[in-house]
């Protein structure tokens, strides 16, 4: 049994609380947010929780194992920096931090207190993406192409991270965790247009190693929701359309053969076209987040990293970063270094 | 009465033979295509035309107006010359010939001439592109904001041009005649997967003079195919998806109300939403290509230049060259010259 | 302020406590289910309402204004007995009750007692129904000519009731609110596949006296989940698509001129066609059940019969026991007499 | 190598020819309509065959084999009766003649002259079509349960039959050869909105032996264009959405199981729900028409009756004029009496 403190009761915090609530492998002993009247009406329904509006009471509980974070992006460093000095295992909301300097930091707090880590990477978890993951896994894609991502709404604007921090990190971790390439470089376009030089629309393209490209536009200001990826391969091709409410993932077993030929001229009769059935499989109704708060506990208790670890949560910020410098500098391509060897 | 003659009767010729046919300002007095057999095929249901696989007797019919030039490309330019060098009008599909400077020599050559080119943008003719045009003008989007369009197909691999000059030249036309503002620089990325050097995927980001910035998908591997242009404005937003048979026009009344403040703090609250009422017009079904036919009659008949001249062919030569100038430098920013000072 | 009471916290009673206690001009007194663990959950969350297993503490409580009975329909008639003799006035879920007989008496004996009766037919007082009523209300649509629905999904299979109860009172209701027009006969066709006699597929037809019809599907064992009516007007036409996130209800300014001639021969060059725009008016969030509580409130301290009052549901009992003959008779018509006469 | 003669070169008329030019088993010698600039018209683009406005030209020559007859449905049973009387096979547009006598007359001839009739029901020959007889023969569907039929659209009202007879026709063609099982009765609701009486909207049920429903809607005044067809089966079902260009069909894993039980009152626990995984068949692009023409080349040759011969004929217009018959008698159920023993 892990002993949980949750810090942050807004508005992803309540369905932290309620999940570590039913998971029989943890339980919640503190609740912890600055805002008092915030925290009791979050915690209404439960008794047998401790409640605070001072982190520091967390922090200095022995008993407690771990802290998940559910707080605005600029606490994350001190919030979380303090409970790793204090022994707890943390689980951070994303983005993991304000940058890659601070997330460096707490990675390496963990590794010196043999403490875990864990990013709510949450798409992760969820039923569509586990698939598509046993989908590549599997092999029948073939060799991976191209990956396209819409992630568009007339969403909320926020006023301390643009479009990129907010909705990029999703695709990111999907990116991490589906495809076993480098990313080489990441170019950037976005555009305010609120007047605060926040980017509300930008497009990512990331280069990889091998003749894969990832892209990604993330929009809040779109007038229809779209949330769809497409994953191209040689030999078949998903699409994922979070909008659909049945059909969430597709397999498309179509394609394109090129035969390699000597004779320049004859090329042309050297593409042929497949195009055939299509399959969508069933996709199950388990909560991500029940799966993330398994996961973590989990991670604690094998002592092992998390699926979606620290240094995931820091891939993720690098691309981050890279993409934040491009898109100050009207796309330009900024390259990505390997950050495990930071 | 202008007096047409057509070359080329591949894929797109006997789309035209068929509307200057039907068309009462024009009579089509000349066919050809040097493959004789595709010649008579695509003739066989009409008379009264006369037939050849030499494109010089059309060049040497004094009696002859107007030729349009359906043929691959990279012959665009020496038949276009020696038609305008004899007196003849010209038509020409996209795209409108191999590189700028041809462009430019055609442009020139006609002005001397005082004969009309017209580029056979074909979408701009369409009911929905009319119906955009129209939305614009009236002013309701307010200040326009973004363009993205995805134009992505399991297509045919082109053997001579990539996906760009293959397929963008469509959004560009459209752009060309919807939006009031000039094009600063072109950043493309693509991959080509087929190993002959042919970008089959691209995305092209366009940026403006005036805080507006164009995006393009286009794309031969995709398993979907997904027409659609979003065109967002700071009143209300246009979509247009061209594989909805019954609604390819949404005007959504839809987006954000800024507030300028001087106090930082409280801008949060500065934002709000409007979501309203979503609009779509009926569209006619009047044939494009039907209209195309009639404005190059009207164009010559009335000495002015076409809704798409040569000028506009031009600029839109310029992005496409710019792109693909950006496309073999991994994304580089390619600044767009004023084209109409050359 | 409204003194309520609740009766039933299984499927459907959690969302009315949950209403009935946000509702400013109604106070919950008493909550109550015959399984003390189902009614201890279903108000951890509440504080201040008293709970019992046994309905008769609400019955003899003279503090009491109203009950509320979300129980088994087979209960509905006894409690609502019990309630009414006491002076309480009641809102009753769907369907009112087993017979026509048992609903009559109610509405008698409410009558006598000068108490309301109000049926929770909660599509009625959706977003996506009250935009409809508004549209058929402001003449628009022209002369009502058919309303047909579509309502099938791979659903529960109930055991006390076929799909014809379980399903129709929905659109029967909204017929009833929507369409000034008396229904003359119904006929139903049903078929049960479960081998218990209870049908799990139906069709009802419904004729009225002025030249509609109103036809209803309803399913259990579909693949597919639908939910569309479509609301035919001889001036446009209404569709309603419940499955359609963002755009519920479209109205197309669609049909046909009929213009009359004496002479038989032309008469077909006098249908013409109309296909014009489509228009997809904003619908709200309002929880539906929000707008019950408060018209159940309002019903009583104004001492008027509910929008959908006791009398509705006797009109929607009369079709389900017609339709119910006709299932059994092989779909035979059967008549309907005016309920308000007996 | 069949000699085929054509009859009506209007609407449909065209396709029919069309096929019968390319395919290589039959040899058009004849085009015939009384309409003289509408036969021009039609055969414009074709040489070597004869025409002419009088259809004994095509009676009377004794080289033809066959005659495909696509004229108005009031013409058929004379045409087809010359046709036959002078040795020659008929192909036949729907519906096959004006009644059931009509049609059995032509039959019975048919047989005395050792002569085939085909009746021209297109949308058996579909690749969906022939897709779900394919799944459906595979017996993967386990016991077939209901098929409802939606073929709706602001259509062309016809002047000469009501709804029922022209669109009807498709949905009996596909039951008839889908369905192993034998229609009881049938049960007919319709309504006249132009004034004419000849019904625009109609349902029809139609009751077989084996405890299997067959519901139609057909429509002319729609505002949306819906043909969509399920098949329920025990194991899995089928959904057709013709209106979907990518996946027409559908199979779904999913249905009840129901497990028979002697104790009444466990019952409910005894129904479980499967949803699983859903397969759309690649569907081939081979015109339905081409397919026709070649089957009936092929009956012909081989002497053996066509897939839709004319007992598949007789078979749709018992159903339709029972269906008739039960329209005009508000509904009533007309028992279908065996057409084969007449």
């Amino acid at each position: 049994m892990i002993n949980v403190g949750i810090v942050g009761c807004g508005y992803w915090g309540p369905n932290l609380i309620r999940n570590f609530m039913s998971c029989p492998e943890t339980e919640l002993l503190w609740a912890c947010d600055k805002d008092e009247k915030r925290l009791k009406k979050a915690m209404r329904q439960y008794s047998g929780v401790s409640l605070t509006v001072d982190v520091d009471d967390l922090v200095a509980d022995e008993s407690l194992d771990a802290v998940a974070i559910a707080t605005p992006v600029e606490t994350h460093f001190r919030i979380a920096k303090a409970c790793l000095e204090n022994g707890k295992h943390i689980l951070i909301e994303k983005p993991f931090t304000l940058s890659l300097l601070q997330g460096n930091k707490l990675v390496q707090l963990a590794r010196e207190k043999d403490l875990q880590i864990m990013c709510d990477q949450t798409f992760c978890y969820t039923s569509a993406v586990r698939k598509m993951q046993e989908i590549v896994q599997s092999g029948v894609l073939g060799k991976l192409l191209y990956f396209d991502s819409v992630r568009i709404n007339l969403g909320l604007f926020q006023q301390d991270i643009n479009v990129i921090w907010d909705l990029a990190p999703h695709d990111l971790s999907i990116l991490d965790l589906l495809i076993d390439d480098k990313i080489v470089s990441v170019s950037a376009h976005g555009l305010s247009h609120a007047g605060n030089n926040i980017e509300n629309i930008a497009y990512l393209a990331l280069k990889y190693e091998n003749n894969f490209i990832a892209h990604l536009h993330v929009n809040w200001l779109s007038p229809v929701k779209i949330r769809r990826i497409i994953l191209g391969g040689s030999e078949k091709m998903v699409v994922w359309d979070d909008m659909n409410v049945t059909e969430k993932i597709k397999v498309y077993n179509k394609g394109i053969v090129v035969e390699q030929d000597d004779q320049e001229k004859v090329r042309q009769f050297l593409i042929s076209y497949r195009s055939g059935d299509i399959y969508s499989p069933h996709i199950d109704n388990t909560e991500a987040l029940a799966l993330v708060v398994k996961e973590f506990a989990a991670c604690i208790e094998e002592n092992r990293p998390a699926l979606t670890d620290g240094k995931a949560g820091l891939r993720i910020l690098q691309v981050l970063e890279s993409a934040q410098k491009s898109v100050k500098t009207d796309g330009s391509n900024v390259p990505i270094q390997d950050v495990m060897e930071i």
